[in-house]
């Protein structure tokens, strides 16, 4: 981390960011709009003194946020990357933070090196709203049956076409690995963490809208899985809301693991 | 919670209530300011027509936040308790929240007849700031030594002259009696926790201020306890930031249980 780098070479860079998505329109850069990768561009420029083009693992969602979204970038820096670490904290608002930078693994690519993404959803089940946790968890107010939750949830883990719960990138199908997809309650609190080795857009939050309609009695747990057969995006009838949802991580092979 | 109050007769209610209080100027009212005592009272006022004086458990700061708050108030209501509450909270904005509502016991007074208030301060220990929890922990960068920190707050449990480490209200000494004072770690959370009948100006901000310069190495444990003998606020170095401090609960006797 303290290593000089050599001055006026091109390196590819690899870095972990954080992000409150509140106040953005997703991860994604979009014209006339405050975006993350958005920021993050206008920081490396203002630091490298270069306009920068930043490549992240996924696009997030307006609202959602993220523990470890991974983003690459190439530039020119003759100083240390612990310097160009806290520059580009500095530079940047209080919603986004840089948790780590290093040099990128040879033919590194944010989205098609990474082997598993990590998502968690979090609910917060109580009668009241609660103004402390209003930017971070879903509030439900009806009473919820985790164990039902928790029997619908198996179905979804093994690699299927996942059509039902949300739509591929143009070009590729929706065939996706799903590793785990796990509830634990504490206290008042409900997390779903899911990894998959890709997830389609909106994929976890209409799958968390699904398992929670799942508790509270209005889709039996046996149809979540006949749903994940129709693949029919119709019969998705409550996507959670965004600010709910956190990247948590994102893996890369061992050698190119963040 | 159900039954219809008799019409047209003053009743006195006390109410639970949590803010985020980010975008707060403290509890207390105050001309041109936007404080919950405020904000609650403007709500009183649109629900039930009449200007309604909130009594308060105590100030909380600019910027510090509550997850149980009490206040009392006076008022005519001719509906249900419940359908007070859902008006109330359908009127208040985001970061306020009315989490209890009930009749006040007879004689009740928020303030004089709490018998413990309990607080809890959240310090994030990492490198890097948090965009995410940027609003409810303290970030504290440098290495801290829990055990030290363990072993310098033990000297805080007692009934003692507080005056080092907070101003009492005018005409009151600073004697208080700290039922408990214990730190949690939890992952890169450290939690302390503080319970006592009552509670100075500053009084916990400064207590974890001076706590973590032990941590940190640059106050000996054992002055602790010769800083709390010497009463004198000038020792007092370093007071912890309002965004990391929270009102937990606010006891009362058993019949008076919130």
């Amino acid at each position: 981390m303290g290593a000089e780098l050599k001055a006026a070479e091109l390196r590819r860079f690899r870095a972990k960011v954080e992000y409150d998505g509140t106040d953005f329109f997703g991860f994604q850069i979009q014209a006339g709009q405050r975006t993350v990768q958005g920021e993050i561009e206008r920081a490396l420029e203002a630091v490298t003194g270069a306009r920068t083009r930043v490549i992240g693992a996924g696009r997030t969602d307006r609202g959602v946020h993220a523990r470890g979204q991974v983003f690459s970038f190439e530039g020119k820096w003759r100083h240390s990357l612990a310097d160009l670490q806290r520059a580009l904290n500095a530079t940047l608002r209080a919603d986004v933070a840089i948790l780590e930078l290093e040099l990128a693994p040879e033919g590194f690519h944010p989205r098609f090196s990474a082997l598993r993404r990590a998502y968690r959803y979090t609910i917060l089940r109580r009668f009241w709203r609660s103004p402390l946790e209003r930017r971070t968890a879903w509030h439900v107010a009806q009473e919820l049956d985790v164990s039902r939750m928790v029997e619908a949830s198996r179905c979804l883990v093994g690699t299927y076409d996942f059509s039902t719960f949300g739509r591929p990138p143009q070009g590729e199908n929706a065939v996706r690995s799903v590793f785990g997809a796990e509830w634990k309650a504490k206290g008042s609190r409900l997390f779903f963490d899911i990894e998959a080795n890709a997830f389609l857009y909106r994929m976890v939050r209409s799958i968390v809208g699904t398992l929670v309609l799942v508790g509270s009695g209005q889709v039996l747990p046996g149809e979540v899985e006949s749903f994940l057969r129709a693949r029919d995006r119709s019969l998705v009838r409550q996507v959670a809301p965004a600010y709910g949802l956190c990247l948590m991580r994102v893996d890369y092979a061992a050698r190119e693991g963040v």
